[in-house]
């Protein structure tokens, strides 16, 4: 029988915050009957959040045609949606029920390329677009793709999204970190990316590549168009390609802030000779449609024969899930005014996104009330990462206390109040600073009792916390 | 911006047979008007099987359960069906939207363990089950697990799907491959296997696990208890895992054959201390759900801290797709007797099957019948490995040469008659054979016709080819 010493020893090392040891704990809580708050993943619909109609109208009628030849539907269905299902499969008989190209039905990855063409006034070419089983084997895609040697590392933002260094550290690529101004909006800052360039290239490591995630996750910053500008300067500066993680663009809560692409920004700078994989996901914005697992990848000034190996990667495992295609074209091509099934579909988009904002706010400000923790109020995505001051122990403190007294703080907040953040070592922090990260997508009429919660907690808690020596 | 050259080379040495060059080819000839019969992959419903109504309407239900509240459904559903979407959406009531646990579902594990139990009548628990997204994820999930050093190799079959080499290349793996036995019905050889273990430690390479495809792809064999016996004593000899394809578990055409479970040949055995991995899908049998990207994998007699690793991994893509989730619920838990879809149910079914079971013999008996082409006919799965008889050629001729010449004639084979099959070294053969792999899935009433384009071309492939020196 195998042992636990027998098993690939990057797999040992990848950590997975988001889904950790206090997410197991929460777990078995709510098994005993405890209600947990989950505040540590982004799941929209775990935690309440309605469904669209539009998506799912369409899904259903795409998993049973039949429907389509029943008088009765009519009286389900809008009519346009019933008349896109039927547009749908004389365009694509074999429906969800087939493996279809490797990268996914050429009508989808004509949508995505229509829609990126229309957000960003851009050309774009359905040829450069894969469909993927959410954005996270886009980015998988990516990693394997461009670790060429052992020494090959990835710049990743400290914090990031622990895909990235659990990704990583599994396929056997350096993690080159690079510290957001937490000051600044979580901004990205030239010296600071030039600094862990530098350090990278002193320890040997060769970095192929930026990972920048706009909106930001841990963060909930939005980058200026200028910040991005001076990101591309950078990776062409250093012959680096760009991983752009834009699945939270339509998730803009700050009326100062703007989505701006990096394809778009590139365009602007006529920028045409660095290569740009960007991907998103219908699992956020305003779908949350996190269980379908659809999501696209677009390459961006590849030569043919480099995505010819995308394509190639991709077939290996066949091809995406079908539902999760057919989500992400209904994420491209929604309902239009004039349709039928526009009005509700603009009403619920407007309710979800306006929710989510006055979340962020309810949540920010809350949170920047309570003395010890402080937050940059969320401008975008679905997260707030929260600054974390404890009481200071005698002597000094080494990294690994660090962490242990933030994971300590976030257990006693589970067993206490129920509610499940993720401790910030989990995505990366500078040194000696201490964080947590939260969503904000608890149903709005929680959000008030939530950060009361998080009051009460904080205060007990650090009063009575003792210094350990 | 990047070139190939910056690629992984374990990307770029990656082969995938299956969706290889004469399939872009084939979609070339397509989209200029030719058509195409696709016999090169296990697409059923690409190649006009209908999808069995009872997971379609369940999944109809659960991607739009408003249906569920709505007078006019039951006019459009049979009750059964209603009654089963929303007790599913009792237990688990974010139904398709949310993120599940990393693993999946608990109540489709449950169900998962449940038909295993009473397929082998031998214990199954839920927390060895992993949904997956359709089987080559726990295939790959497995195969990335178990290699801890480079020197590290999986045993698969010669002939393999080529799913196992690709994912080896991918990884870093050795590949160590063993003949089966073609002259009898494709079963697995002792001196064989031992020979294939022999050589590889001779090269230096380190056996962790053997791949066994049952019933066989490309082979359409069925392996007898004996035979499956034999391989368990061998693992357990060499101290290998053993991962079990057994995806093709429905489809059992020949009436002396019969599928047996590794896990249950174990079970009779009384052994107990060898790691066991068997994935299964809804791709395959009467379901040929490919495009629900739905399956799971089970890790038999391994320590929960190797459970946990696996867990982990999962966790690193948060979880499988939904509806496939769903997909394989349907699948491991389908109408009883009694209910009002079950009539329909073994309806569909049964028609299915019959129909394949008739195809095999129409194709296999055809193509024996053809002079310079052999064929097993196939026990079971969907697919014919024909052995393919040319015209000697003068000189000795190598590896290469050989390769080329089955290439040709595939090739020749598509621009001719429209038919698209893979060359036989896309999943390996002994050296000095030639062979080609086809589904018998297109339609029962084309399958005489296919036999007869086949018989044709043949005949004057071999009457005009020349041999080149």
């Amino acid at each position: 029988m195998i042992t636990r010493s027998d098993l690939n020893q990057r797999l040992l090392d990848a950590e997975y915050a988001v889904r950790g040891p206090i997410v197991l704990r929460a777990q078995q809580l709510e098994e005993q009957g405890r209600k947990i708050i989950y505040c540590n993943i982004g799941n929209p619909q775990a935690v309440k959040q309605r469904p669209l109609s539009f998506p799912r109208q369409l899904l259903s009628l795409l998993e049973y045609p039949t429907l389509l030849e029943e008088p009765e539907a009519a009286a389900l269905y809008p009519g346009d949606i019933i008349s896109r299902a039927r547009s749908i499969l004389r365009k694509y008989p074999e429906g969800t029920g087939a493996y279809s190209q490797s990268v996914g039905i050429p009508f989808v990855r004509e949508a995505v390329a229509q829609f990126i063409a229309k957000r960003d006034g851009i050309l774009a070419r359905k040829e450069n677009i894969i469909l993927t089983d959410g954005a996270s084997k886009g980015v998988h895609a990516v990693i394997q793709a461009l670790l060429k040697g052992e020494n090959d590392g990835f710049m990743i933002p400290i914090p990031q999204y622990p895909l990235y260094s659990a990704t990583l550290t599994l396929l056997g690529g350096e993690q080159i970190g690079y510290y957001l101004d937490e000051a600044e909006k979580w901004q990205l800052r030239e010296d600071l990316l030039t600094e862990a360039h530098r350090a990278a290239l002193s320890r040997g490591v060769h970095p192929v590549c930026i990972v920048v995630i706009n909106p930001g996750n841990p963060t909930g910053g939005v980058l200026t168009n200028e910040n991005i500008r001076m990101i591309i300067r950078f990776a062409k500066l250093h012959g680096l390609s760009i991983l752009a993680d834009e699945v939270y663009q339509e998730n803009i809560y700050d009326p100062s802030a703007q989505f701006f692409s990096f394809a778009r920004v590139m365009h602007e700078m006529k920028e045409h000779d660095i290569s740009l994989f960007s991907v998103h996901s219908v699992s956020k914005g305003f779908f949350g449609e996190c269980g379908h697992r659809g999501g696209y990848l677009e390459c961006r000034n590849v030569p043919d024969d480099v995505m010819a190996q995308f394509v190639k990667l991709q077939s290996i495992s066949l091809c995406s899930n079908l539902p999760g295609q057919f989500s992400t074209y209904a994420m491209v091509a929604p309902p239009e005014p004039g349709d039928e099934s526009y009005p509700q579909y603009k009403m619920e988009k407007e309710e979800i996104l306006g929710s989510l904002k006055r979340k962020a706010e309810l949540l920010g400000n809350g949170i920047n009330g309570i003395e010890g923790l402080s937050v940059q109020i969320p401008q975008g995505a679905m997260y707030a990462f929260v600054r974390l001051e404890l009481p200071p122990e005698p002597g000094a403190m080494d990294t690994d206390r660090h962490h242990q007294r933030e994971f300590d703080y976030c257990i006693a907040l589970l067993e206490q109040t129920g509610i499940c953040v993720v401790p910030g070592a989990g995505f990366g922090q500078p040194p000696g600073t201490l964080h947590f990260r939260t969503t904000f997508l608890p149903p709005e009429e929680e959000m008030a009792a939530l950060v009361e919660k998080l009051r009460e907690f904080h205060l007990q808690y650090t009063q009575t916390v003792q210094p350990v020596h």
